[in-house]
């Protein structure tokens, strides 16, 4: 297994609110998470639409797999999300993360979120601050 | 009732992701929110620390209800958050959304997460688009 | 003249402060503008490097002049910008706005600021307002 | 003089951009710094407002101000910025500065800018990262 696919497991195996979501990931290396979802009733907000907070966690859950993959320990800093279009249950959506700078001491990520027309339904940029530890230990 | 606890009601009924989170709301009047939540294992990340997309959820929830007390339907467009401390598995966090301005087709929230000790633990700011609909129909 | 030209002639007359920032325009078409600019001494901060607010403003007006670049006036309404890299005087920076998101009433950007080793200096991300005017009257 | 007035002072000696804006200090202790500028001609838009890049280039000094109070040398990581309302040349506009959270490592700043009929103008969230070096050497 590479390091990213060593990092992603590891994680993986203790987050809880990633295996609730039930993220699919599809893609895994350096700096790049890509994954999908399917929204689920439990997913929806007021308006009976997604929830603004499960497309930022889902969003969130790609970002910290590719700011982690480097190996060293990385935690979310700030992050800022557009919406773009609403989704409804039933649909599926597919998250890709992509790294746009890797300094030393943080690193920052373009995430979109996009249907299965490709339609982009959130635009959600992510800087980390990477600490000194290693996610393997 | 006033109109906002009639805005909350409806939306809450509907509103299944804000029931996973058991989110209990503390205030709602106009433009403001304030509510508090344990955070649960299922909410936990590959750190072993609350999931940032808990976090951002509660508060987005918070934005919600007080962006849309005025009775307006008003639907969130770009929300920023920074983390600024983590939390654990049992603790309860308090959320309060508070109105810094509300114009004819936007309002703009601050939501403060705070812990038990009265620590920030995340800082969150909405930007939401306020339509012409009218919440209770 | 292409529309995203004649729209960025007619913003530009009347855009005093991109004119001190001496930005030069590098393409302009429908959701995209490319441009640079020189650090110069009156744009640096107590740092002795470039002041933050250079940076988004030369970032700004890219977003600006794309997210008009239709032909309807649209207006900023939310920015996230940030700093990866410092720069000083004398540094040429390129920006580049790319639409990442064009809908009716909002439309939302990605924009890049890299240095001449082609560095990632700052990464902005704006949502504009799309109001219902035409910029060329 | 105090701490803060010490660093306001020399950081201000170097700020040409600032000095350029013609910023007014009102107020500077740890954590807050209050300021007040005039719109002028050059720094207007395209559409005849204040460029979002002044607006918000006032707001990144009084945070740097406020986040380099303490003594320890910081520098901005990321902002958001939402504009509420537009401002005309010749107005007086009020910058307030103000600490939500002060970390070892990161420190988060609200910023907001009122016109002089006390409306908002400005949203700022601004964070920092502190680095391990002093500001007065």
């Amino acid at each position: 297994m590479t390091i990213p696919q060593q990092v992603l497991e590891k994680m993986w195996a203790n987050d809880h609110f990633s295996q609730w979501l039930d993220l699919k990931i599809d893609a895994i290396t350096e700096g790049v998470c890509r994954l999908h979802f399917i929204v689920r009733k439990e997913m929806l907000n007021g308006h009976q639409t997604v929830h603004g907070g499960i497309l930022f966690s889902a969003a969130d859950s790609a970002f910290a797999f590719a700011c982690n993959s480097h190996g060293r320990l990385a935690v979310g800093l700030e992050v800022s999300i557009s919406y773009t279009k609403s989704a409804q249950q039933g649909e599926i959506l597919t998250v890709e993360a992509q790294e746009v700078y890797l300094g030393n001491k943080t690193s920052v990520y373009d995430v979109k979120i996009r249907n299965e027309q490709a339609e982009v339904v959130a635009v959600f940029k992510g800087t980390a601050y990477r600490t000194s530890k290693n996610v393997l230990g």
